[in-house]
């Protein structure tokens, strides 16, 4: 890789960002709940969002800013209120939501991006929403990155932050990122329109680049990132990432024919898949991490649909749970994906452990097909046997927490 | 209601039907595990099975079967193996274990159903069918319809038997039914060709009714009993409808036109009905039913998908089980489905206690909002505002046993 990890990175290792995480009352545990995200320069900005049909308040909020294609400074985040399903009254405190924050940073509201995550349907208290500004803005400090991943968690377990360096130009630039994400977890990001499950990510980077081509970056980013990963098949209202690239390094800016396009997307990519994977991992009561890769589809869509199929069967995913070798229960799930797959051809892998041969079982001994599921992390391979299609998705098993955490829920 | 149920009624019910269930040796518990069930005479056949593409071999071989529009004379079928994904082999195992209850019936080959459930990917240890076909020929009986039920239970914790009875041409006739399934139940039963869940439903009728009209009462119930339901979402490779009629009540063969047809038709949509409920009542680790019933969706097509979300979605059916009022996850399932829905115009009731109107919270009291779901059975009415598409589903939560149940799998 042409880039090297940055120990202990997150949003604020780039030059030129500094962030906050602070306590403002959301959340009834008393935990950071509100994040505020500052670049000192106007930043080019790129986006996708949730397709949901019932997209929250800040989601449609952003969208219309977004789409005005002007630098943005900030993005302003709470946890523990969706602003969702929240009518006209929800949109308008979305937009005050930013024009708090634009007010406190002394920027215009329309270059403060804002999102939210928690509860659907609660009216935003915009109380806590004004106190949220009022801690946070004293507190932003270019070590805040911690902070900030912290303020947006929910169900996540820890806080999600990596970053990234490699040269432009000659100069080193820093890509860094956090993300959150546990439950409610299958992105299906539309490009600076939307992605899916409450999954938030913010990516932030010192160099220089043109709009369209950090737009473009992250759409190549989204099916090797946030959109092949699944926890629970439920693809959230309020699903944001965004990118924010403010120039600081003095590179000559990013473009696609610019020599080291290829890097920055290379880096792009790698950080987004890292924060993606680390979602699943510390999914809502998640034991196993699991790379499910189809091939032999028909083409890449029928491979992605049947992969999602298996990812999200409640079946195959308690087998995961139990390290039970059941195998038929993930051709079952390809076959009613609805994809073109030969039978006759059908060949399944376990962490390269031959399981099924010719559309049936490949004699491997039990204990070794268990041995091979019984890891922590493991992958299987199914290939379909009609074509060239191929995806990949990265998901989970299905455990007692995972029911507990959601059968009662309370931010 | 025209019909009226006949007090422990089953496949036996009707004229002219025996039936038997014995211990093969396919179940480790050492429970009932094979079954058959004989018409005295030639019975005309409906049936839908399965859309999976991996359908099993007994399926396979049905279809077949059906497909020549002859009359039947018996189904035989077995628990605790699914003959599923077992290659040639398993089509000739199919076809064999047919052939060996019709050389023990002094049938043809041809005039023998199979059908099988339980694990996925084993060999059919065809000694146990032989030793299945010794044992059940002798134990048929007009009264072996209970037994009949048992043997074909694989999770089920109980048999599923309903009959009812009405007048055709003045002359009573009786309809019976039996089925199973509690896990891997979202059946996308395909007419005379397909299915959907390890479901397994049989009934019987000594009503005389031409084919192509007992194919059509078939259909027309598919979408009000084992197509509206789903308990996980998988669709197995096995599902198996079939209905035999065999005339031994005397009436005027029924068809389209006959005066009695509208009588029949609901006859057999109501009994349909009724064992699919109880299939979900019956799922795996279910302690709660619930109706969820989409209205003005664009069109039906698109309540079904909805409604199919929302019955699948984990935090849906996790919420349901916490009785947790959450509503979010119930428009935001309805959201990622991808049918039009009016985000302003949405209205949701728990058991007809307003929920949301106009998208947002009607502001009934939390306290009420958990007593209307924390019944055994509720209904869910969401109305999305766009058209006048309906579509009702009956589906049930996902607890912790379902889990239990799921990650330790051995019929």
């Amino acid at each position: 890789m042409a880039c090297e990890w940055v120990e202990d990175g997150g949003v604020t290792t780039p030059a030129g960002f500094r962030a906050a995480g602070v306590v403002a009352g959301f959340k009834r545990s008393g935990r950071k709940d509100a994040m505020l995200l500052v670049s000192d320069r106007p930043a080019a900005v790129a986006a996708a969002f949730t397709s949901n049909r019932y997209a929250a308040a800040p989601v449609q909020y952003d969208r219309e800013i977004v789409g005005q294609g002007r630098p943005v400074r900030a993005v302003f985040v709470n946890s523990g209120n969706a602003n969702a399903c929240t009518g006209a009254q929800g949109l308008a405190n979305a937009r005050q939501m930013a024009a708090l924050a634009a007010d406190a940073l002394g920027v215009l509201p329309a270059e403060v991006l804002v999102s939210s995550t928690g509860r659907i349907g609660v009216p935003l208290p915009m109380e806590k929403i004004r106190r949220a500004v009022e801690l946070a803005v004293p507190a932003l400090s270019p070590d805040g990155g911690h902070d900030a991943a912290e303020a947006i968690m929910t169900t996540d377990t820890r806080p999600k932050t990596a970053a990234v360096s490699f040269t432009v130009n000659g100069r080193t630039v820093t890509l860094g990122g956090t993300c959150k994400g546990a439950g409610m977890i299958a992105p299906k990001l539309i490009p600076c329109r939307p992605c899916q499950a409450t999954m938030l990510a913010y990516l932030t980077t010192d160099a220089a680049v043109e709009p369209a081509f950090l737009q473009a970056c992250l759409e190549t980013s989204l099916d090797l990132s946030f959109n092949r990963i699944t926890v629970d098949g439920d693809s959230s209202t309020n699903d944001t990432f965004l990118a924010l690239a403010n120039g600081q390094a003095g590179n000559r800016p990013l473009t696609d024919e610019h020599p080291d396009a290829p890097a920055f997307r290379d880096a792009f990519t790698t950080l987004a898949g890292r924060l993606a994977r680390e979602m699943v991992l510390d999914g809502e009561g998640v034991t196993r991490f699991v790379e499910l890769c189809v091939t032999g589809a028909r083409d890449n869509a029928q491979a992605r649909r049947c992969a999602e199929a298996i990812a999200n069967s409640l079946l195959c995913k308690t087998a995961w749970f139990g390290a039970d070798p059941n195998w038929g229960r993930i051709l079952c799930a390809a076959g009613y994906s609805g994809v073109e797959t030969d039978p006759a051809r059908t060949r399944l892998d376990y962490d390269g452990v031959p399981i099924v041969r010719d559309g049936m079982d490949a004699g491997t001994p039990e204990k070794d097909q268990v041995a091979a599921i019984s890891k922590r992390e493991f992958r299987i391979a199914l290939d379909l046997g009609v074509g060239d299609g191929t995806f990949t998705v990265w998901t989970c098993d299905l455990t007692y927490d995972y029911v507990k955490i959601n059968a009662d829920y309370h931010t």
